[in-house]
Formats: structure tokens, C-alpha cells, sequence
């Protein structure tokens, strides 16, 4: 594969993204049909972020970290850096210096299948990491990559502009082209659920709110009383 | 062996209960002799919590969470619900609407051997998990599995009205009948390290305080003088 | 290997000890040529401590503490305990009580390739520990091991003496006889730095700060715009 | 808990025990009704071995093999030695002279959830090891477990005088008491495989084997063609 | 998104197939570039295996095996059968009696990133599979999946009709339209590399036949000699 | 630090190279202490090979196999080349034609805290490696690193000319000057054992040719007998 950096503009719209972010990761991964997910050794590096954005994607070779300051010039007010390697690796890719940079251009956080460093000073600056690592080894800048090319990033592919969401709960990849339909998937979901709340919240059990008793029955449980009570 | 829900109201006497939540996980740990403790993988998914209450058990399959709805009928005030898995597996099981439910019956928190999600929610309600992953990935229900049969979680054998101990050291399984003598030398314990923390304080050595020197000459231990100083 | 107890008072310069406290991981491990860190699973308990300190050494068995009470016999103010065991291990093998000894002989914190316990109230005592692992398992005091002798603890090695750095990036090892020149690097490191933080939220690209265009030209990087936009 | 070395001489039926190795782990952990498996990393240390016997447990600290010394007086011919650890061990606790004294015992192999060493001369012996880790950690005789005590090994449960079925697919462990009907269900899933494994052969598809059409349908499964074909 | 089923044609050209199974994965993963390698976790079940076919992909539920079922039917002769798992997951999905229908098939093997059993009768078969491990762990037949649509398969994409390569050395997946590229380019470094294992073999250094003496010395090399000889 | 080649002819005793091979990994490590063995992460990539010879140490950056190719020139007959990276990494960084040069320049082995590849041919050549995996992934030759430096590799610290011991057993690191005496103690170990091998093969318990049981008494073992027999 040629080192390629691709510029495009391709993102989706801002009212979607603002909706995928207010519901979070786990509203938008169901509405999203249950996938798109990272593996859950992403973790933020303080909590309670919650972003959404445009993805601006690279990938890496393992502790050499030339390409993220190739992307930085790519990214757009809004957009969430994502930075995949060709192999595992846990160096500290990422730090201050790159986050000032990155913040200075409009981006609005990290997503890194690698690691990354100052995470003290980061979480001062209130820029939102996720990665699955920390670690203050250093990189160097010896070998091209690409950026703006689809990349898997934990377990997750992801193409230049598809929506970036992140919380506590994880990283998630909604496809661009079905911001729109999951953002509305979203909104209803989270409008039934606050109902449910108040039902569960009151006392009323899931196995009557859902009507799973009969179910339950067919698929063969059994109740037993414990004979010492 | 056949999908069942044992209905049982085995739990150990309050008092004891909540002795051993006030001595926490690794006073209790040592007074009951060094055993019952889960794998240190199962962490909190916010710090300072510090529960103790009867076990309520599911034995679920990875990825399926109709059984945690089956068990919440189960669970009475005081009652911890502890989830474990035929497999590994980090889905997120748990969410907010199952906690609101949980809560609402009177239950203190959830320890499961697989992943939650809400996390930032669940922080916020102040409810406690400790688990062994943070997944937003959702669960389907589709195959049984059983509630207060015995389980292991975590690398820990739970039966049904165990004393579930967690803080922020981890999750200790006390078997019900042994809640009560455990609690006894928790306390005998405790009291007994306040006055060595004292002596400690005012710099006596462990070596002196435990009169370990004697023991470890006839270990063999040998002491030298570097010659640079 | 005799177990031995080497008595050394080599430290390094408490000048050289204090700046590297204050440039903190990342940047001294800039300064030292990107070796001696320790492997990034070694996590502080809290987040914010920083310190430096000399090391005081030791090599434990698997889940047995008896050294950690023989070591701190040899901590001087201003120290840092180095934990290493002979194989990997979780277990809890320090606690309250051993870390009031060691405040009390003037430790400042602990850096240990195995577990920890009661970190609440550590964390209450503001006393530092970076560790692979939080575990209640408690420990016996059974076999021998060695204090003040060279160990490999987290993938890095470490002398007696040697300059122990740690913070939220992870931690650090500087040998004693490094320390003033990797000091004095740091500081010109970091008065560097600062100016280039200030090109960067200007808005400066690092393409041009650090002058890459014409590296990544010749290297075969190339430029493609998105036919779609 | 005391240290302990339970007597006993409880085993399943030979006959019974004899047909679990027959039709090994995998057509077994079936017929068991799915539970009783050990986790995946435990593997034998050479291809090919098939064997079942009596459980006698041991219960030990990481990196000490006293009580495997203890423990292989209580073998009984055809018995299986199962060691499980206190806390998550890989040290090679057990090689080529305890084999051959387990050997001359009468014992058919071991399954250790920590590390095994001497696998040359082990296999070259013919002895079957189901472990964790291969390594030549030695290790001390310092400190007591117990001995046909229950305990929790590579995830499950095994009491004194379970049948272990270990082969190539891994660990299962037959509660005593459940043996006989589960090598008779083993002996039914066994000729009823037989006849589906000739139709296989044969290309008739499982989807009409097993009908399954109907219920993919119902559930909502879509086919549809490539428009390229 | 809907469980679907595509039924699709679309394979490489069964010449540029073969050579890319006769140059195997190493040198057909330098011919494309280096990229498309699934992670090194997926291992043979048996050594010596070297395999090249048309993707047939699944995407199943963890520990569920409904779709493999539905996949087969899909497969024509020289397909490998690729399964990717919603979640990490290592149960047993795939035995003897499905490889004895996907043979039956034409099927070539099985790349699968969980859990597969019956692994000495495979081996007897002659039946390769590449899998994350080897588990009896039973499966569900409750949930679909899909079948030919893209996975994320071990880290790597897949698309149906790719080329799946596969031996000791791991599992790449060549794109079905660079195939013929690919092949090509393997061809060339082959017989480039039959000169270089001629010329290294009789002694020659890699430094003096790649002549790296003169990059080396320009990046700062340095070359000293030990006092001590 | 400065990227560094060290000419160095420092090897142990030819003969005490050769008792240790002989007496392989287990009975050496005892002999030594129980210290200098590498973590049981590294295995060998196929069965039974044994070998013995002085180590060549590489330090290299992840994904990076320049040094290799610059050791290979300090490779003396007989020498085992030591590679480790300065993060964990599990490229397949050395295959075929690396073996075929440091076989050519009377290598006997590789011992690589990473990935190695092409593993059937090497097979083939009877050259053995003990790695920390086996991948296929291409390596860049970008960066320096030093050559023939203390490294830390696998967890053990390798000094230039120290003897690398490696079989099916592991990988241990005999410092150059203990090689004498470590080869003598091993001497007397395996005389000692095959007396104790023929006392348990022909029946005698270990807890008896040890003498254990006043001291498992003293302990505070007990005896108990199983009331159902």
C-alpha cells in the first residue's frame, strides 16, 4: 500500500453528530443495531467525556508517530483523531505537545489503539483520550503511513468522516452515511426507555414490564423452593 | 443440567453482615482465613464504595442477560446480585435500567464476572458494580441459564445467602455459615492492628515489632556492607 | 543466590532527585534516551502523586512479604521501595500498616511488580504506590529474598540507588550515575518544549515547526483529494 | 481454613469412568448438560493423551509444591492428580521426579493450573500434564494448603473423587455422583452423531438435517443475491 | 443491521489462489504490502498446513453456532470458511461434524477468531482450522448473524471471495481484486530471495549484500571495541 | 542512549557451555539459585531442541529489524543471538534467510522477545528459535538500536558472552562468570536425582525420602479421614 494521505470533506451533519453525542455510546450502539463497537480495553484517560466527531484516520507503524502530525493538518473544526497501527503496540504515540496542536485545529479529542502520554496535563487541558494504554515511551519518525484510508482501530473499521462517538462506556464507529437514521433510531429509543425508568423505578419487575414470564416458561425454566426456606 | 431459579431465603444474620462490610475486603479476607476471594480482574467502576450483603447468583451464557431479569424477583433489601458466565465475556450485561430495577427491590450492587455499560449513570445514581469490563457491547435474550444455584465467579465458589464483601480492594465471598465467626475475627483483628499501627508511626521497625530478626538469621539471611558506602 | 542484605547509602544528588520530580516521566525519559521505563501495566493507585526518589530494592517471592519488613530497615528519607518478584504475581503484598512504616522512616511512596491492598486508606494517607495489580490476597512471610541488590522489576532494571521517577505516565528508572546529566537535559527539553507549545496553539502545523514536508516528500508520502469531496 | 488432608476413597464406578475417557471432553461436557469445563488455557503439554480418572485435589500456594509431595500419598491407581493455586501462578511446581513418583502411585496424569517443567522427559515418559504454563521456575516447600479438599481450578469446581476427563480438547470435571448418567447420555449423543456424520459426508446440509429452515425464517433471517453475481 | 445471507460468486482467479497458497503468508504479506495479516493469536491446530481459498464470511454471537450452519451451505469447492464473533469469545464453536459437512462441501478449512473442539479427529481428518483457541465449550443455536458480509475478522477485514492464506505462520487476507497483483509480485521476491539465501548461506553478511554499512553509519552507528577483548 | 555496536570476545568455558546444555534448562536454573530465567511467555517453535551457547544481544525498536542484520556480523561459532525490543511487540521480525546467515556464521539459535516467521522452513532447517510469538508481519529498517549491550529480554537481564540455555523447558541466562560453577552444581544435582528417580519409581514416597512429615506436623498439618470412606 502506497503511504497515501487523502484529503477529503466528507463528513455527516452537525445536528446528527450533536444527537449521537448527547445519547452516548450506548444508546447510539443499539440504535446503530449492535455494532460498530471498539474492544472494551479502550478506555478513557479521565471520566466523564462525552464527544462526538467526525473521524480524521491514521495508521501507524508501532512507536513511530510521523503520521499524526501528517493528520493534524487534516482535521476539520469537530473532528475526533483516530489513530490505528499495524501492529499491536503500547508506546506513548501521543502527548501535550500533539494534544495543543490537535486542539488549536478544532479537534475535539483522540481515539489511539496504542498509547499515550502527559495524561496529567491532558486531563488539565480537558482533552478527552481514549486508548488502550498509558505509557510515556517515546516514538520516533522513521516510516510513512497513511491517513484518511479505512483503518480497523480496535476491533472496529472505521472510514475518513464516519461519526467517532466516545464516553465512559467506550468508542463507538457509526458508518457516515447512517448518522441520520441512527441519530433518529436514538432519539425514539431514549424516549421509550424514560418511561421504562419510571415503571422500574416504582417497583415493577422487568419480567412483568417486558412480559417474559411466558417465554420463559416455553424455553423450559424451572422455579424450585430451596426446602430450608 | 436443567435451566432453575431456587427460591430461598438464606442470608446470614444482619449484625454480622455489617461487620464485615465496616472491616471491608482485606480485613475480612485474612479473618476468614485467607480464602473466598474473586480474581483482581473484577474492579469498581467508581472508587469509595464499600458493600456487604447476601448473594443472590446467576449463572449466565455470554452475551445473554434475560437471566439478570429473572433473578432481580429474587433479590430481597440488602441483597447483592452476583452474575457470572458459562465463558468469558465482556458484554455489557448491565446497564442503567437494570440498576434503577435492582435498586428499586432493595439491592445494593451487582458484582459480574463480564462487562456494564451506563457507567457515567450508574456513578451518578451511586449504585456500585464491580466487574471485569466496561462494555457498551449489548446483550441479547435468547437461552436460559439459572438463578441461586451455585456458581464460580471470578475463580470464587458463591452459593446462594453467601456474605458478599466489596470496596475498592476487591469482591470476597464469606459462605453464610461462616459470617459470623469470620465477623468475630475481623474485629479481634482490627483491634489488634490499631495498636501496631501506632507503634509503626513512631518508627518501631516490623522486624523489631513482629521479632522477625531471629527468624530470618536462621533463614540464612545474610547482611553486608556495600564498600563504596 | 544467597540471601543477602546489602547496606548502601549511594543515592544521587537530592538536586538532581528534585528536577526530575518536577519534569516528571515523559520528559526525563526524553532526557534519558528512551530506556529505563517500566512496563506500562504498572498503574499508580490515584491519580496526581509525582515523585523521585533513590531506590531501595527487593527481590520477594511469589506472595511472600517477609522482605518488604526487612527492607524498610534500610529506607532513608527520600526513598522510594522497589518491589520485584521471581515470578509474576497479583497478591496483596503491601498494606496500611506497612506503608505507615514506611512513611514513618521517611519512604515516600512504592513502586511494586505485584499487588496491593487497603487502597482507600492509602489513598487517605496520600501515600503513593504504583503496582501491577490491587489484590486483598494476603501473604505469608516464609521464604527468603534479597534487599539492595539489582532486580529487574516491570521489564526495567534497577539498581540500589538508582533514581526512581513516577507519576500518571507510569515509572521511571534513571541510574544514580545518570542522573545530573539526564537533569540537565530535561531542563533544556522542557525549555524547548514550551516555546513550541505556544507556535502550536497558535495554530502552527508541526509539518512546519518541526520542517516534515520535505522528509515525508522524499519518504513517498503522497497527497490525494477524495474525488467526492 | 486449617490446613487439611482428607482420607477418602470415594470414586465413581470404573465402567462409568472407563466410557467418560472413551468418548472424551468434548461429547462428554454434552452429555454433562454443559457445565464442568476448565478454562481453554489450560493444554496438554504433547498431543494425543485421553485419560479419566478420580480426582485427589490440592489446594497450593503459588510457587510452593509441599503439598503435591502430601498429596500423592492419597493417590489411588487410576487417579488424577488436580492442583489448583491460592492466587494465578505459572512456576514449574511439578516434573519428572514427582511424575514418576505419581507414576509408581498408579496415577494416569496431572492438571495443574500454574506451570509444569521437564516436559521433554514427561513426554518421553508418556506421563499426560494438563497446565497453565510451561516453565522451569523452581519452587519452595515452606508453607501448607490442603489436600481432597473442593476446590476452584482453571475455573471449576472439582471435590475429591470427580471423574477428570482431559484430552486434546481440554479439562471436564464429572461431579462423582453425576458419572454414571452422564456416560450414559455420552454413549447416545455418541450413536446418534455417528448416523448425522454419515449424511453429512454424504453433502446433505445441516440446514435440512437438523430443519432449521423453518425456524431461521420465523427468527428473520434474509437472503439475498450479489447484483454482480 | 438485518441478519442477512448474500449469495455471491465472486471469487479471484483459482491460478493467482494457488500462488498465493504455494508462496504462503509471509512473502504473499510483503507482495501486498504488508497489510491484511489477521493477529498472531490465530494458530493451527496442527503444523504443516498451508492452505489458499475464496472467503465465505460469518459474522455469529459469541458461543453461538446458528450461522456456521447456514454459512455451509454458501461455501463452493476451494472456499475457506472465515468466522468473526460479535465479542471476544473462545467457546467451541465448530467440531467434527460440521468440518465432515463443510469438507463435504469442498471446503478447504476454517479461520475462525474463537474457540474450536474436536481437534485430534480433525487432525486425523486432515481438516486445518486457524483458531483463537481450542475449547469443548458447547454452543446455542439462538441468534443470527449474517453470512457474506464484511467482517472484522482477528483485526483484519474481510470481504467475501477474498483470498484467505493460511499456514504456520498465520492467516492474510488478500483483497479478491489484488489478487493477481499480489500473486505477481510474490513471484518476483521469491526468486529474489532464492539468490539471497545462495549468497547468505555461503557466508556472506546482510550488512555487505543489502550494503547497510554506509545508512548505518549516516544515522549515527557506532562501533567500540571491549578492553577486555 | 548513543546507538552502540560493542566488540567483545568475552564467552564462557566451552565445556562448562556444553554441561549446561546437557543438563538443559530445569536442572541448570536450580543450579544457579533459581535466578536468570526468562518468562514462560517464550516458547520454542517446534519440540525438542536443546542448546547452549554465549549470547549476542540486540537491542531493537518494535517492528524494527535493522540490528539483526547488523549483529549477525558479531556472531561467533556457537553463540545464541539475544533479541529484545524496547517495547513489547510480536512482529515477525527474523525468518529464513536471517537463519540462513546466522547459521552460515556457526549460530546455534534464536532467543527473540517478539515474533518470528517463516517457522515451517525454519522447522525444516532444524534451526531453532524460542520467541514470544509467531507472526508473518513485516518488519521496516528504519531506526538504530545497539548491539551487544546489557538488555533486558523476556524479563531477564542479558550480559554480552553470558550463557543462553534453551529447551522445551524455557530459556535461562547464565552469567559468563557463573557458567563454571552453575555447571559443576548441576553436575552434582543430576547425580543426586537419578538415585532419588529409582527410590520413587520403585514406589517410596517423597514424603518419606524427604523426611517431610515431622515438619508438615510441626506446620500444623492434620489428617482427617472421610466419614463416608
Amino acid at each position: 500500500m502506497t503511504p497515501t494521505v487523502i484529503r477529503t470533506a466528507r463528513r455527516a451533519a452537525p445536528e446528527d453528530v450533536e444527537a449521537l453525542r448527547t445519547f452516548g455510546v450506548s444508546t447510539s450502539h443499539e440504535a446503530l443495531g449492535r455494532s460498530g463497537l471498539m474492544k472494551p480495553y479502550m478506555r478513557p484517560i479521565y471520566p466523564g467525556a462525552q464527544i462526538a466527531g467526525g473521524a480524521v484516520t491514521v495508521l501507524a507503524q508501532p512507536g513511530d508517530n510521523w503520521m499524526i502530525h501528517v493528520a493534524i493538518e487534516q482535521v476539520r473544526p469537530g473532528d475526533v483523531l483516530v489513530v490505528a497501527c499495524t501492529t499491536d503496540n503500547t508506546d506513548g504515540m501521543f502527548g501535550d505537545l500533539l494534544a495543543t496542536s490537535l486542539k488549536a485545529r478544532g479537534g475535539l479529542g483522540l481515539v489511539i489503539d496504542a498509547g499515550v502520554r502527559d495524561v496529567r496535563t491532558l486531563t488539565q487541558m480537558g482533552f478527552p483520550v481514549w486508548s488502550r494504554a498509558i505509557s510515556a515511551k517515546g516514538t520516533v519518525k522513521a516510516t510513512l503511513g497513511s491517513v484518511n484510508v479505512p483503518v480497523v482501530c480496535a476491533g472496529a473499521l472505521v472510514h475518513p468522516g464516519d461519526v467517532i462517538v466516545a464516553d465512559d462506556d467506550g468508542v463507538l464507529v457509526v458508518p457516515r452515511l447512517e448518522a441520520a437514521a441512527t441519530a433518529q433510531k436514538a432519539r425514539q429509543r431514549e424516549a421509550a426507555e424514560e418511561a421504562k425508568r419510571l415503571r422500574l423505578a416504582a417497583g415493577e419487575l422487568g419480567l412483568d414490564m417486558y412480559a417474559m414470564r411466558e417465554g420463559l416458561a416455553k424455553a423450559g425454566l424451572v422455579y424450585r423452593d430451596d426446602p430450608e426456606g
